[in-house]
């Protein structure tokens, strides 16, 4: 395939493996696998999961809940609390689809019961500590509340609780990943006992990635796994070799007195998340990979992507790797936060040359 | 005008106000205006500096050119090292339009002898010191290497130096600011005594909105000021009530325990830059004005966006101030950085509720 500007590589192979590794560990655990679609946001890659026998999904928002029932996907929680501005879209969707929302406020309950027109499933979403949205755990008297209230509705049903473990983004080791999931357990255990074996829906990557055993959760709703990213391998959910995605970019000049290639490839394509490196002092936003005719290769090297303007981004190189490239080349970057890259683009190009269009 | 989802708010009067400011400071000192088009990408913004008399544009990317090209700008600098695999696009340009280039390498001059269908200007990009593309200042071997090589095709016409004074945005004072430009000026002078007083293109908002007298300089090419931000504030390139831009966000949850507001706008929405607080040690991607009936009013708070994930925001809030938010108002962030920010929206909406679409 010819890449003249930049593109984001997809390897189907191993997008079809992460995909196909979490829908078993899920079989394994008898629990419900309901992938989250924030992070691909294609009709297409969606079908990969429906071959995996994926018929329930979870979005961030309801654009994308919009996107994918128009693929048929018939089951969708929009792991987001309620906006209410949005009741037009909402009621459009509770007509077509089965429609799980995320409560947070006994307000927006009484708002369904003023303005609802169809049936929806209702979860409470809980904070486990995570410190975002969500019902502090402890806060039963507010979660009591709500689910009284939804008793007294005709067109709520109670689904259960929707937990989010995002801390688990700051962990350092599998042992760190463990950590976070036992205090998440350990809560839900007693979420569990309170609220008659309450149903619950569980997130994020990590702990999904690392946990084999998910006694106490009914459901499972990772997202970023289907493709990972470079900050994914650092926090140990992943290892490079099962990063699915590469953004591909043009070399528009070379500094080797300073140590630095200059490419077609900036803050707009890649977003500007970035992590440390081991030192704690280096940050990057992109680690450099060998591209080749099969996709990419991951060699020992030095190269990282150290800075983003809009357009521009500048990548370290050590002396004896800069000899190796001239303007004109393209090099390959996987991509610090995937999630975030990709959104950047309307299309992924896969490594047979296929066009895969997102939302 | 009705919000539902993340939405950016233009004021067009201060957008207006921002174009003719620069548009009279470049016409008072007789030197050529020519907009970096990249942060606000809008067809009909373009007519708002064609109303100041403005007929020649930069862009950052060969897709922006394609796209103003639609729009009958017949004169496009792309304010950006040649991409040579997008030669296609480039003769496509060159036709149409009179197309000026970049080039930092003399391997581009040769190429284009041989793939170049039409006449297109180059400009050689000079380094004054930023570090990021551009042949540094000093090297004058490179550069004549490269005036030598165009002076013997029969398509390129050497047009001159373009320089960015990029290091601008590391600023704290309008001082700083001054002391930049004076460093680069400088060099300009120098080059000008070298070069047979060679035409200087130079670009970047702060230098731009800060400095009076642009002696020695031929035309200014900044860009960012067309909306500034809160970025552009606090190194004093611009005041709050310059900013042209405002993302409103739903509110999606409230957390007064913890002095926070959760909002349905979030990293894909704003983008990751961020900017620190007088202290050094607080950052922020966004901070917080008061929404009403005619736009937004700039309030003394101590509220700003503090952290981002995909879809949600965290606003901190003191207690006095959360009290008047609920769940479904709509609240007000001029942005850090507006060319990412925008980058992330294919529309603008006016305050007279107009909406203005954007590449």
């Amino acid at each position: 395939m010819k890449i003249i500007s930049p593109t984001i590589l997809l390897d189907e192979v191993k997008c079809r493996a992460n995909i196909k590794r979490i829908a078993e560990k899920a079989k394994r655990n008898n629990i419900i696998f309901r992938p989250h679609f924030k992070t691909h946001q294609s009709h297409e890659i969606g079908e990969w999961f429906r071959q995996n026998k994926v018929d329930k999904i979870a979005v961030s928002s309801l654009k994308m809940a919009v996107y994918f029932a128009e693929s048929n996907w018939n089951d969708i929680t929009v792991a987001f609390p309620v906006n209410k501005l949005e009741i037009d879209t909402i009621n459009l969707l509770a007509k077509k689809i089965t429609l799980n929302l995320c409560v947070v406020s006994p307000e927006t309950i009484v708002f369904f019961n003023e303005n609802l027109k169809y049936k929806i499933n209702i979860f409470i979403e809980i904070d486990l500590g995570y410190n975002r949205s969500g019902i502090s755990f402890d806060n039963n008297k507010k979660t009591n509340e709500i689910i009284s209230l939804i008793s007294k509705s005709k067109l709520l049903d109670f689904k259960g609780f929707l937990v989010h473990a995002g801390n688990s983004y700051k962990s350092k080791s599998i042992e760190d990943i463990k950590n976070v999931y036992n205090d998440c357990i350990e809560k839900i255990r007693k979420l569990k006992s309170e609220y008659n074996n309450v149903f619950i829906s569980y997130g994020d990557t990590p702990t999904c990635s690392v946990i084999e055993d998910f006694k106490g959760i009914d459901e499972i709703r990772p997202g970023n796994f289907v493709f990972y990213d470079y900050m994914q391998c650092k926090i140990s959910a992943c290892k490079p070799d099962d990063i699915a995605v590469c953004v591909a970019c043009p070399i528009i000049d070379i500094h080797p007195e300073r140590n630095e290639i200059i490419i077609y490839g900036g803050a707009v394509h890649f977003s500007k998340d970035f992590i440390f490196m081991l030192d704690n002092k280096t940050f990057f936003y992109g680690k450099v990979v060998k591209l080749n005719e099969k996709g990419w290769e991951i060699t020992k090297n030095n190269m990282y992507l150290k800075s983003l303007t809009q357009e521009h981004g500048i990548i370290h190189a050590e002396s004896q790797e800069i000899n190796s490239f001239k303007i004109g080349d393209v090099i390959g970057i996987l991509p610090v936060h995937s999630c975030l890259t990709c959104n950047n683009f309307s299309n992924y190009i896969t490594l047979t040359g296929k066009t895969i269009s997102r939302l």
